[in-house]
């Protein structure tokens, strides 16, 4: 029998004792086949409109992918040669490519990537071998001879991975074309909503910020000169998006701060902000309101705000000018929600209409500051883990952490904030395993009664998400 | 069979590998049925003095539990509907209430406030049913008619839960009348002490701050007008309280910072905090020289000193206005020791009769700090998991990250640190359960042999914090 | 039969479910016989050199480590009745000390330096009782009798725990004369490094910083007046130790933080400091800066740079001046590297020589920073567990935090940092126990494949940090 072989196992992620596997594989069973809603993510929408074929395995799994590119370049291999940050690599550079993943593919033990791509290969292209330099031309060629199929094509996929909501990741000016066109094509049923991401907008400090004002007065048709039209212009386009399906808004700062300026002085640093010459603390100050500002739109129009501060982008200089942003060097900084949020929650915090959604990948946060504050405000949920901790032990540790205070129910399901379309149904179903994990382990410690594990999971994939993003019920 | 039925598991909460769990069971088995020694919470002295029935169900387990509450707040439920910050409800409103928490009864599964409730049901009341719309009303009949009994009165239950030690927690002006009737009363045999807590008269900033000197000055029958005379009188009532079985005083500002300033500087802030023009900054510094101040006299005094710093106290202004404090809003901040806290240990931390009990809701400062200065300072006590943190898994995460520097002997033993007395034996025993089961685990891995474990649960839950805050050995 | 009787158990550490044992085993079994590569630690290579015998059970295992004598002041023995900063102590006294360690040694329970000493007491000098006041002399009597047999004296003990490498810390200003006599010495095999550690000449606010200067401009042989001669010293000493087969530079300061100053600005603050008259938040700045110096150097000379920073050093100051430095009273601080290390990393962060391993006694970076960091960046590890949280639990929680970002590969292998000679088999056998005990886990749960984990072990107790650390293959 050849070392190669392998399945993932149907028991991965569950528990390892016998009498908690039981019940961790009944919970998940019920979870395992119901539809997917994703309602945030960076998947492009031209994907399916366009429903173009995946040209290679290289260009699906490992160039636009950062988790992989980054251990891969961590390890020594140039990101360059994994084609990132250039066009379309040749076939013989694609393959070379797959063939240094295939090299390094032992270092990846352990990680979710491996376990998705697993999840992948095997789900997706039917491969029961182990990636490896022996097995590496073998598999490309197998991807390589599915791509071409009109079954992996990806409305085809779409299909086959039960995805019902798909959201994208959108700039406040984008006329959201591929959005609407694919509402109108009769061939394709299923719901790709867009998500209104202003976060340059909301960024006094820009060397362009005076022309994203520009840019944003031009697609609402308002006059942006001044603080009123910039807002203004701002709750036009959240209402245009609204109108073509979205649910949400996303934000991510280098920080959680809010605060509301009197309006004057709102106007009166806007006006130095687009002349160019705003101090640095004002330009936070003015970042800090214009978000408070998004917030009382948000308890307005009712569309979800998802909050994912922190982060130190593009940490290597060279590396940016070089290969452009997202390929791995953006690094987590600490956060604090309590402080900065509250002027926030004060405004708004118990109006009928405003959701905040909280993500981190500071975990110190999650007993201390977002599950209490999910636990008081009817606006708040706890976000699930992301980024560098959407990862088995990651997501184990955030349940652990935040159910003790607000259980399920204030949490926000499962996010998969994926640019990697084939990735989305592995990365589902890990979540799926790991909530029936966590489950099972507070069944089988006389701490929740199966029958209300039971109860809860039956929502917990599809419904819960839809009911916190306002997604309505199953089509 | 109804699947109402629910009766808490005997195993609940004791590991579920079978070899581990005999061996939980042994260690828990030592544990159960040792006295409740409290040494820090929130009854109401008058409870046990007026002795009065307790009238319902309603204002027993949901209206003053802000762990309730909140939950239920969060979900959409009124404050007022739980007859928070309002006088007594109705029969039909606190049935209505009740029935609240029915409803939204498996939003609890998993959190220690539905463990501990289906404790009291069971162990106090004898329900044998779970809690759901369908079983509403009768739950609450059952209750009611039991509280209508002799045996259901708050001494009696007092008895029956075997407390010996039960702190309260209050003003430094308190005159400790119910105190000391209870100690005078032939027919009450517990140990009701009070617990000095300053912190209102340690804040400079408060507009009331001149107010709060005078009360204290005339408590103690000494001029508050100046510096001198404040500490003087604060040095009186601490040992008002002592004389009057007080072991122990609780502090909580925003922060751990600690200071000492030259007396002509503090007397000078002082004055100026009097006349109610200190400006922010000198407030905080006199506040750290304060608590300095209370340090410096528990080391001549000997009350233990417990601090919980870093709380964001009535997070919702416009909540706080209508509820009224202690209604959930309270949120978590980050919080570090190790230089706040420094000015007070190299004053008095090697002295023989000084204790500090350090307690934290930001579970980062375990290991990085609270063991490190525990197992240092002959001093300094970790204290117990508290509020967000008074849960199964950060129970347990608190046991992993301090024994590994500082093994048991130097925590504080467990603090319940509620209101709710009906809740006291369910929180204690969970307690007592994860400890068998953090140790029974150590056991089983081969990392404590089964002799020492044994031997510390004997004294654990009782005697040890009997040590820890001086309450001398069992009665 | 006794209850004295006690050997450790062969299976401690592992998990204790019987299939994940199992596993534990078998992957535990490929590491336990493999030599020892100890990159990091403080043992006096005067040990090996003189090869004395150890005098006593006390002075062996008690006195100089201050994991051990830290439990024993926290709980009311004084520090000089266990012979911390004096000469030697007499055979009564010894016994004395030894006699308080053994009247202790159940608060113990659960801590590695436990585990580590009865792992001594066990596999170096053959006990098969456990320490107790009745067993105490018996037990002191049995290692003072070892410790006169030849097999006890240092070389041989090198020998018998199959040290292949073992690092120093050492002075820049160091002659390096014990190592060089080692290497010199045909009648010892084992490789004995120096490690560089110039803290304290990076630190411009010290008093003595001109003296420190000028010992570095003599060991150098290099005019340091100014900061271009003072760079020159340092590079010149780096050398030096290079020479000698030093493999690495250490460095611990109160945070993390690196900054690129204009040389100009450079050399016109370390002429302030130099002259004893340097602005605090100046010397803090220069302090980045030769720190930043230090990082361009290793990308140029290739030793690689460890970093262990964020420590309250001396917390007590009193204890400080009666007992000197390194006796228990270093405190843990908060910790943050993403931003700090921008300079550095910018600056050298791609370059093939540079290699920066990362410390932390603040676990809240693990997940947030490090693994994000040594995921991206080739230059970057992620460093094992240290001090406070070199334990089982702490140790397993650093896998679960980094393993899911960075796998194994890019972590830095086991450091054991002791200067307790005698517990460094312990300390490395502790860490290899673990490793098998997570690893068995994710092989259990189906996260990785028996033969991935099988393969991994056997590299990663040797010839890993060989590789990290730049040392060459096995010899």
């Amino acid at each position: 029998m050849s070392t190669d072989a392998f399945v993932p196992h149907p028991d991965r992620l569950l528990p390892v004792d016998p009498a908690v596997r039981d019940i961790a594989r009944e919970l998940y069973g019920r979870m395992a086949e119901q539809p997917i809603v994703s309602p945030h993510g960076h998947v492009d929408p031209r994907l399916l409109l366009d429903d173009t074929p995946f040209t290679d395995p290289t260009s699906l799994f490992i160039t636009p992918d950062h988790y992989v590119t980054r251990l891969l370049h961590a390890r020594g291999v140039s990101l360059a040669d994994l084609g990132v940050g250039r066009g379309p690599l040749s076939e013989a550079e694609a393959r070379h490519a797959w063939g240094l993943l295939a090299e390094h593919w032992r270092a990846y033990a352990g990680t979710p990537s491996r376990l998705w791509m697993e999840h992948e290969f095997h789900e997706v292209f039917g491969i029961e071998k182990v990636l490896s330099p022996a097995t590496a031309d073998e598999l490309y060629d197998h991807i390589a001879e599915r791509l071409a199929r009109p079954e992996f094509r990806p409305r085809a996929l779409f299909e086959q991975f039960r995805i019902e909501v798909l959201a994208t990741t959108d700039d406040p000016c984008d006329d959201l074309a591929p959005h609407r066109a694919l509402a109108a094509d009769p061939g394709f049923a299923g719901q790709v909503v867009p998500t209104f991401r202003p976060d340059r907008y909301l960024e006094p400090a820009r060397p362009d910020f005076a022309q994203l004002a520009d840019a944003l007065g031009e697609a609402a048709g308002i006059d942006t000169a001044g603080y009123a039209g910039f807002t203004e212009a701002m709750r036009v386009r959240r209402l245009f998006f609204r109108e073509h399906g979205g649910v949400s808004t996303d934000h991510s700062h280098a920080d959680a701060g809010t605060a509301r300026l009197a309006e004057e002085e709102a106007a009166r640093l806007f006006a130095q902000a687009r002349a160019g010459r705003i101090a640095p603390a004002d330009a936070v100050a003015l970042r800090r309101h214009l978000l408070a500002d998004q917030a009382r739109m948000a308890a307005d129009d009712g569309l979800v705000m998802t909050l994912h501060p922190a982060v130190h982008r593009n940490h290597h200089a060279e590396t940016f000018a070089r290969y452009g942003a997202d390929v791995g060097a953006d690094i987590p900084t600490s956060v604090t929600f309590v402080d900065g949020l509250a002027p926030v929650l004060n405004d708004v915090g118990l109006e009928k209409d405003f959701r905040l959604v909280l993500f981190t990948i500071d975990e110190t946060v999650f007993s201390r500051e977002i599950a209490p504050l999910a636990g008081f405000y009817p606006s708040v949920y706890a976000g699930a883990p992301w980024w560098f901790i959407d990862a088995p032990d990651a997501i184990l540790r955030y349940r652990r952490a935040v159910s003790e205070t607000i259980g399920y129910s204030r949490t926000s399901g499962f996010i998969d904030d994926t640019r990697a379309f084939c990735s989305i149904p592995a990365r589902h179903d890990m979540s799926r395993r790991l909530d029936a994990n966590h489950l099972a382990t507070l069944v089988a410690e006389h701490r929740v009664r199966l029958e209300d594990a039971a109860a809860l999971v039956e929502t917990l994939p599809a419904q819960h998400p839809r009911e916190v993003f306002k997604l309505g019920g199953t089509r």
